[in-house]
């Protein structure tokens, strides 16, 4: 399946390396990463996931798709700023927030409005979206839920 | 100043009565509702803002002017489905939120990514959205943050 | 009716005549402009409509709505750079393409696609535009094909 | 590089094969087809590519990516409607158009406005997009003008 995987774009080094074993658990099994195509969050998920042989799409805010992340395999440039966001959580089977501000607080709400299941992994606590404590158990959780065999 | 409100499109008579009286406030003291122009909060508060001679637009996600509630003096259609929630808080100088769902938590982080002081009228909770009791204390409040006289 | 008048950014003297006719014909006939909101066509057009009393809109590619000129009633930031062309035409029941360049005839492209009917002033030479020689007989065009009275 | 392919929806089988010699070119070449996803010229351009191993990338209209071909590789849904043209001509670094009405006309315009070399095959004859005619010279010029190899 699509995983978006949203959070911050700046991020500890702490976080940076959750969401690298995140996307390495996602890319071994088979799993394709789409995120925003920045920093933080977005590139460590991306580079989990090409580490471990999984793709990789960008959904950029801006107008140059060389913004994105050298993680990124395929860049899409939206030139839409925030609206991007939306297409971010649209384009995935489910959701996975990874600490994150305002902008991920925005994702979340979008990938709830289109009926997208979400867990969290120490980000905002918003009903609805389930707490996981490991990138594992964020992967076991949303494959339940989507039903990915 | 404009103010955007955003909130649930099916709502209780008891938030739809608040709703109305938001958009009165704001009429009367010379605000420009800016809302997504369909039903429940959305309806109540530009019925309430015409009702007080205010002015009120209506960002409406679909193709069709046409389906702006009949409180709405400037609908657009911008046919972007979920994408309007970005411009519907874009287009305010502050944001209330009352009660509301997915879509008005993805506005209520829009708003704040674009650094729009946000109050909410039993809404979600959310850190940086200032609960306030009444469409009074709402509008006071944010004309004290923005600097209106 | 609302009519979107789309143009060029920076324009000749004449060439601004010649749009601020056209909003001066559109206000005093009770038409309403949508346009870009920013400079040349789209500038001229709010100052003639403005000048007659008439309403105009400004559909604004950036994420600023201070940016519209300043004969813009009602101006509404996208954020969505030229994404926004779509919104432009899109609220509309009628277009005007006067002069113009490659965003123009982007807009031209949308107008046709959304059903709408549009009349050129020394514009791009495109079938299903009807020609006409001056702003009168551009919006008695438009009139007649959307069955205003 | 990457070649927005812009072109109708329902096209005639002439023109289908077309299309679809021009996707086997352009993915022999090493090059990747973006597209809106769709049928007529946006489908028979994937099949070629994909069936020359090259990659596909297609940009819909609507919020389901299953609405995309069978032969698009990477399906982004957009749910932005025609804004979505916008996209498909931002992420190519040339664009070929082939037939097409009036959303391959606006796709065009875009595409001129972003700076993108085009070129057609019976298609729209607007100034600044040449006209060739064949695949091979479509792919050979672009080729020259982006400077790629």
């Amino acid at each position: 399946m699509r995983v978006s995987v949203i959070g911050g774009g700046s991020v500890t080094d702490e976080t940076y390396r959750t969401a690298v074993a995140l996307g390495r658990e996602l890319g071994e099994r088979g799993h394709t990463v789409v995120c925003g195509g920045l920093g933080g969050v977005m590139e460590a998920v991306c580079e989990g996931a090409r580490d471990a042989g999984g793709h990789t799409i960008g959904i950029l805010p801006g107008p140059d798709r060389e913004a994105a992340n050298d993680y990124v395999e395929t860049a899409i440039a939206t030139d839409m700023g925030n609206a991007r966001n939306v297409v971010v959580v649209l384009n995935g089977d489910a959701t996975v927030a990874i600490d994150g501000s305002t902008g991920t607080l925005s994702e979340i709400g979008h990938a709830l409005d289109f009926g997208r299941p979400v867990v969290g992994l120490d980000t905002h606590d918003v009903p609805s979206v389930e707490s996981v404590e490991t990138p594992v158990e964020a992967v076991q959780t949303l494959e339940k839920t989507v039903g990915v065999e």
